[in-house]
């Protein structure tokens, strides 16, 4: 288990270790905890989530894009080559997605490309929030919506992944929350 | 050498090798080449170039100093541990600032220190284009400025960097220009 922060620790942190420390928050995304720097000082744990949600909600919509190309297909290439982020894998192993059946792989790798064809970036869920039968089901689903749409929806699972992942770095204890 | 790349393929990656190829032509944000990869098909090496010049320009203040704290100080603590990009090192080699005298190291160190306390992020200067001792001369002169003026020679300094990163990775050749 790594250390776990609490958010007077935090406050005081140098922007490099700041980054150091949060930079996968947003998945490859060390700019955007660098960014988040300059938030400080955060009064609990909220005001500090929503410091990462009020930056990915100003990027202008070619960068949100970019947010979403730095994840990995689910189950994807990476997830095969064991070159996720160890964030990432835990979450995928967690939502079912490293231990799929050759017809779910093959349904999901079918779905990841089709997905990807029509909206130029892959797929994001918050696999800590669903399963692997409600991911193969949103997958599909979420296909019939229009690209604006899927990029705001997109950014939302982004931000329950940022949640969560503070979560896994911060104190919780009562005087934080 | 690594690899050039012509334009016409450059135009026919998918945003996965597109990332790994640029991901670092603005230091440790590959989201920015993410972003870039939207603005395919570039005619010519100035339209590629731009892109990266118009994806920053867009990006809100908080982002664009998020971006400069991922660079590293020149001569600094990353230099000395030998952990900068490739690139990052080769930039500071040809400026001479991997082979200071003792006295310049602690003068270099110094004015990176009061820089940042009055900056929020680090000096940023475009070091192939520019010689150790205009690079100490720069790094005095400029704390003169404003915080907002700053920030914005510091993005003009990171576009610098970036057309010559990306010249060192696509190939010249005249029609590609």
């Amino acid at each position: 288990m790594a250390k776990l922060y609490y958010l007077d620790e935090v406050n005081n942190l140098g922007y490099g270790e700041f980054t150091d420390i949060f930079g996968n928050i947003v998945e490859h995304c060390p700019v955007i905890a660098a960014a988040v720097w300059s938030r400080r000082p955060f009064s609990d744990f909220r005001s500090m989530g929503k410091a990462f949600c009020d930056v990915l909600d100003d990027l202008p919509g070619c960068v949100k894009e970019g947010v979403l190309r730095c994840h990995p297909d689910l189950a994807g290439r990476l997830a095969q080559m064991d070159t996720l982020t160890s964030e990432s894998k835990n979450e995928q192993k967690t939502a079912g997605l490293l231990d799929l059946s050759v017809e779910e792989q093959l349904l999901l790798s079918k779905n990841n490309a089709s997905y990807m064809s029509k909206f130029q970036f892959p797929f994001v869920i918050c696999a800590r929030e669903n399963k692997k039968d409600t991911i193969l089901t949103n997958i599909v689903i979420r296909q019939e919506n229009c690209k604006d749409v899927e990029l705001n929806i997109g950014i939302e699972e982004v931000k329950k992944i940022a949640r969560l992942r503070l979560m896994n770095i911060i104190e919780m204890h009562q005087s934080n929350i």
